[in-house]
């Protein structure tokens, strides 16, 4: 069993804590919210002074905070991780930060030694209580291993990405798409429901199509993902059939913004010659808005 | 068995018109386009000279045209479906159209005693040969069930959405969240690959999560719809999450623009309070921009 | 003086044709609207029955409806324009309308012999008042001569823009330009208010820079648009700049969606190369976006 | 005549700290790329071995610099500003920076006893060589008017903005307009050369209009700023030319996507009850959005 120090057992951090202890390992945890800290200790954790006093004799330690700055500090500041992590410890960030941060921390660590993966988590805090979270990993793949049974506590769906860095992309793009989903979802309801449909029906009827199925799973793997841009659906006619949404929306007062600008990206895969192509040609027409190379 | 006159018979009509005959009814095509009515007429269909013609002595007419002018010009124009049709005979369009113009029509049927449904069809091309089309039926349901039989023979899944205009707004509504949907798709896998991320690892992760599954069978059941915005995922933190993934795109000068314009729904759901409760708000949110009730 | 047919005389077409009246002119008039039309009669024009009647013996004839579809029905339906117009009169369209429809009903009367001008107005309704309308007009120059002392009286700018349909697309795109700005400018000023600024120190500053008189008379006559990319403000600091604004906007919550969708143009300039650019470069990029051909 | 700290003496602060030397002021200044340092020397300054050293013995002392990181390490990290500054010495922040990090900034001085002004700067960089800089400044009255013989050698318009943090906000949002109406205006001339205008017609068209001279200086101060808000022109017939606008842009595959949102806007003022009411309404609409109280 190893010894983890833990900084930051909030409403994530506390519960992922609780798994570790359960899964026999010794916890010193730190948390700048003494209450957040003593509920912790009461469950078994070493109530820490200090981040380098949680990390000090260590084989991991394990950040959950809200920003990189609070990571930053959390390691590099004043009684930070770094003053207290033995050299062979493995050091293990779980919270969601920009990507760019982590590749700075990863880089600052290096330079002294220590090596770091990143692990944040997916789905909601219930799962981080059940411990099985989705955990999204970037590092080497040794580092990987040796975090492995630790991971295996808090989470049920270990990812590794990639190199160092790769769990946060993961993260942050996954993001990405489900919180801007959430808004075209709720879109797509108010508009059937200010044109009079039952919601019930047009969620019956979504549930067995794209519209509720998603691209990946439905039509990208058999298309675009194998270069197949022989067109089931013309983009020509997924322009006009947008044109209709955006107009019936206008007469409901239905706002439809992230659909506003979706139609211009068809108006771009016109422009680049894909209007007779199928509707999936949306993917080469962003990579190309993204200058990434012709994958053809 | 009937006799239905089929006007529009070319991609689209011309297969859903040929699983007719295949169903032992009698069809009388028509098309502006010589070819593609006799290439019908080779498979068993009688071509005549106009929807009029087509019309005459029908059980009923089915319409599958590239716009609402077209219909209406196909309806009510020179040698049009209404010089022909007999008193009792039901007019189908199937034909994607704005709902305002499916509205129009069925107003001045009615005025001459026709009966109309509307019935617009889900999925590609493929499916039309096949007879497996998702069809969207608007109208009385008497007049649905006269109809059955004939769409039967097209589609595997006749849904009754509503009285008249019903179809075509669930066929518009359900391909506004599809066709937006695709760009966002799209973009989430282009800043994937962009970020080096493997492509193929980042649609294994999503297609675990809300992000690839979507809203409306994973999040939204057990929260929103139900009245319960308990936090599962704080609007606050996707507000923030969506900067992450947002900076990040700036870095790789990835287009984001769905994502881009989401946040400000998320800004708008902090304004209405709802900061610290679920992200699901964002249904509440948008149905307030939209001057709905308040359903709690 | 002239004779002329004036069809749709309400808020906008009332005081337009009650200028043609004091310029002289004998005006016959039409409106579905009983009240107008005989507000307009009391003022001296001839109340006629229909669009036909107005249209009779009159060298000019005028429309100035709501939509394309109303132009159309009063031009070529029952007891429309084409019914009473002699083969020499010209006919001008000053209603604002899809310019599709100005080229459709111009091709329409081209094949009956009848000259059109299409001459939609700008400015608000008190211009109408006073005859000092700007004016833009589509048309053969000689038409447009013909037309001038009509224009004349209900105008004080009157600009050519091309043949027949450039006076259309003149109004609209003026149109798109102002109706967006208005927003953008919303935009700013709340989000001054939101941080805390006074709002009469944000509009002094914002008058003497370019945020308040516009780049078409400030930035790109000596950049851009002599083929000038020497950076005076580069693409790089401008997509970092709406970034901070972007941020303090999400501090503040304030709506900054069109803010949010001119960040990705930036990034796509940067992946055009133009990083390091002029800002201004934003209008080569926009130009390559649409398909235009490239002008350096 | 003053001793000044220059910090950041690059492609604006060159120039800038050169118009103090010209001013008689004695600088000494420190940049961490040695050649702009040198240039600056050659001129006549004090070339100091770090931040520190810059502030040693100054009256006043000035950053200019990228970003926020970059300003909190000049001024607190190691050999930076405060290990040099006398008490009594004034800071001011000229770099065009997120305002919270310059809060930030000010409330750790305070905490100290030193005195801080934010003065960023608009006008392209020929404006810092010939001293003729717009500078936002904000703070203290008395700390003000300290700077103001320096700020005096930079720029000809010098604007007090308010407390510490509005010199940033102003700038920050200032460019909110300037940048993202950069796009609209590309936005706007490539649709009317897609159209087939004359672009020098369009220009001078719009240079007449709002479109080209703006809201502030033209709708805005008469109408919705007095809280006016009979309609000149109704937010119902710009939501319709909008749509005829993107319709057009739409034929002719031409990216309009900040007026596909801006049409977002104007369906919530509708939905507001602004239908007939002034377009100048999107004012209080967006003031509505981002929960500011009603200010009628």
């Amino acid at each position: 069993m190893a010894t983890v120090g833990f900084i930051g057992v909030g409403v994530m951090g506390g519960p992922m804590a609780r798994n570790l202890l359960r899964g026999g390992h010794h916890v010193q945890a730190f948390d700048l919210a003494a209450e957040a800290l003593e509920a912790l200790a009461a469950d078994g954790a070493v109530a820490a002074g200090s981040a380098a006093e949680a990390a000090g004799g260590a084989d991991a330690v394990i950040t959950m905070l809200p920003a990189g700055e609070h990571v930053k500090a959390a390691v590099f500041g004043t009684g930070g991780v770094v003053e207290g992590l033995a050299p062979d410890a493995l050091y293990i960030d779980m919270s969601t930060i920009l990507p760019a941060h982590t590749d700075e921390i990863g880089a600052a660590l290096k330079e002294r030694g220590v090596a770091m993966i990143d692990a944040p988590v997916g789905r909601p805090q219930s799962h981080a209580v059940t411990g099985t979270l989705l955990i999204m990993v970037g590092g080497a793949a040794a580092d990987v291993e040796r975090a492995r049974p630790l991971l295996d506590c808090m989470g049920d769906t270990i990812v590794h990405c990639g190199p160092l860095g790769m769990g946060a992309r993961m993260k942050v793009i996954n993001n990405y798409q489900a919180i801007a989903l959430n808004v075209l979802t709720a879109e797509t309801l108010t508009l059937a429901e200010a044109s009079g449909l039952d919601v019930g029906v047009a969620r019956e009827v979504m549930g067995g199509t794209v519209a509720g199925r998603g691209h990946m799973a439905t039509t990208y793997p058999d298309k675009v993902l194998k270069g197949d841009l022989e067109p089931g659906f013309m983009v020509d006619l997924a322009h006009k059939d947008l044109g209709l949404a955006l107009e019936l929306a206008a007469q409901c007062r239905v706002p439809t913004t992230l659909g506003a600008v979706a139609r211009q990206v068809y108006a771009r895969a016109q422009t680049l010659g894909y209007g007779r192509r199928d509707w999936t040609s949306i993917y080469p027409t962003v990579r190309e808005l993204a200058g990434l190379p012709d994958a053809s």
